[in-house]
């Protein structure tokens, strides 16, 4: 598969402590796979400086798109939009299209425009603004690197808008089987199959159901007819639980 | 603070290409903040050894330990067990003391210990053994990289016959107080608050609920005392609100 490849850097000490289960990582996941981008890499770190450089400088580098979650908020921890500044020697400042939209934003509901929420204006240079229906403070796509808020639903908004201007590649596909058999009964044929089809990625996700072994096996690829003829392949191998 | 360290390797393609939401870091992370580990990063990677090698190696040599999940099955994509030889450059193979661990279970259940079963006793030299309660292949501990299964319960299973045995720190205690006012409201007098109290983590955490925004305000940190200080003054800050 030659997909555009991903990473993407989730941001927030609550997610760490265990405070928090992330539900970003997921989401942008599935709607990657539609997109035919493809998510190699993703990394939880803390509202720390250092650690947000070094990931956005190491991620960047080696993928075509990294997508970051969190930190892009008013108090003295979201650090998020600094910190990319810097990974990219930019300097940073209030831009007056992004305290536009702030400013209207707050006309609306009758809150102050004050320094804090001021923060949320700060973009670094030369970076496109990525629009947030909800709250109006915007992220932005400095490069490949696209910054967003960590709040899930705001998450999601901002990823609806960016996600069209991202160039895509062939939809990844998939198709699966349930085995209710343990994976030690199955992985030998298993491997052959995988061996037969390197252009696919064949998984075998294992589980345990009220005491019982079984594998649910995962084909992926961007070929349907491969798919399917793989598929027809795995049915006949693994028939006899079929029946 | 200065309790031990921790990152995770989530090693995994179907948590990347959305199919499975991974429930083992956030399990991991509670249980490491009640053991006073402080879990610092974690990664999510691919069924890929260059991948699973380099993480390793990154993360061992920046962190007290480093928890592995995934990839220990009998299947042609379960490398995790290789991999880490690999990052260690140390020889793997078959062990007698986990393939008498797996002849023992697979006697019981009645089936056989063939081929594929046995890559699960392949163990890299040196390592300690971690017990799986659950369907007897084993985990391992080489140094300070623990490599268990990705199955959530047998993850669990594995981390409790773990944890005992590595030394935590000081329990990392929190406070939590809901304000129900936008983050920027609260953002300045909380900054002020957080530059007094510099031995502490003061976290922010946004949330909109039924269109109304707030921030849940998390304090951490091992001095109960410090903890206590600080929340008296966040209460009072905010006091308006709890009338």
């Amino acid at each position: 598969m030659s997909n555009p490849t991903a990473a993407m850097i989730v941001i927030g000490e609550e997610i760490l402590s265990g405070r928090t289960r992330d539900a970003n990582m997921h989401y942008l996941a599935g709607e990657l796979t539609r997109h035919g981008i493809e998510l190699r890499e993703a990394r939880v770190i803390g509202d720390e400086r250092g650690a947000i450089v070094a990931a956005v400088n190491a991620l960047r580098e080696a993928h075509d798109h990294v997508f970051t979650s969190g930190g892009i908020g008013p108090t003295h921890d979201d650090i998020t939009a600094e910190a990319v500044a810097t990974a990219f020697s930019l300097p940073i400042a209030v831009r007056d299209d992004a305290r536009a939209l702030l400013a209207a934003h707050y006309a609306k509901t009758g809150a102050e425009l004050n320094e804090a929420r001021l923060r949320m204006a700060r973009i670094p240079e030369g970076a496109v603004l990525i629009e947030n229906p909800i709250s109006a403070a915007p992220g932005f796509s400095l490069e490949n690197v696209h910054v967003m808020a960590g709040v899930p639903n705001i998450f999601q908004a901002m990823l609806a808008s960016l996600l069209p201007r991202l160039t895509g590649g062939s939809p990844i596909l998939s198709q699966s089987l349930r085995i209710d058999r343990g994976e030690g009964e199955i992985a030998g044929p298993l491997s052959v199959l995988a061996a037969d089809y390197p252009d696919l990625s064949i998984g075998s996700y294992p589980f345990v159901r009220n005491g019982a072994f079984g594998a649910d096996i995962v084909i992926r690829g961007t070929d349907a007819g491969r798919l399917d003829a793989a598929m027809v392949r795995l049915s006949k191998l693994f028939a006899p639980d079929q029946a």
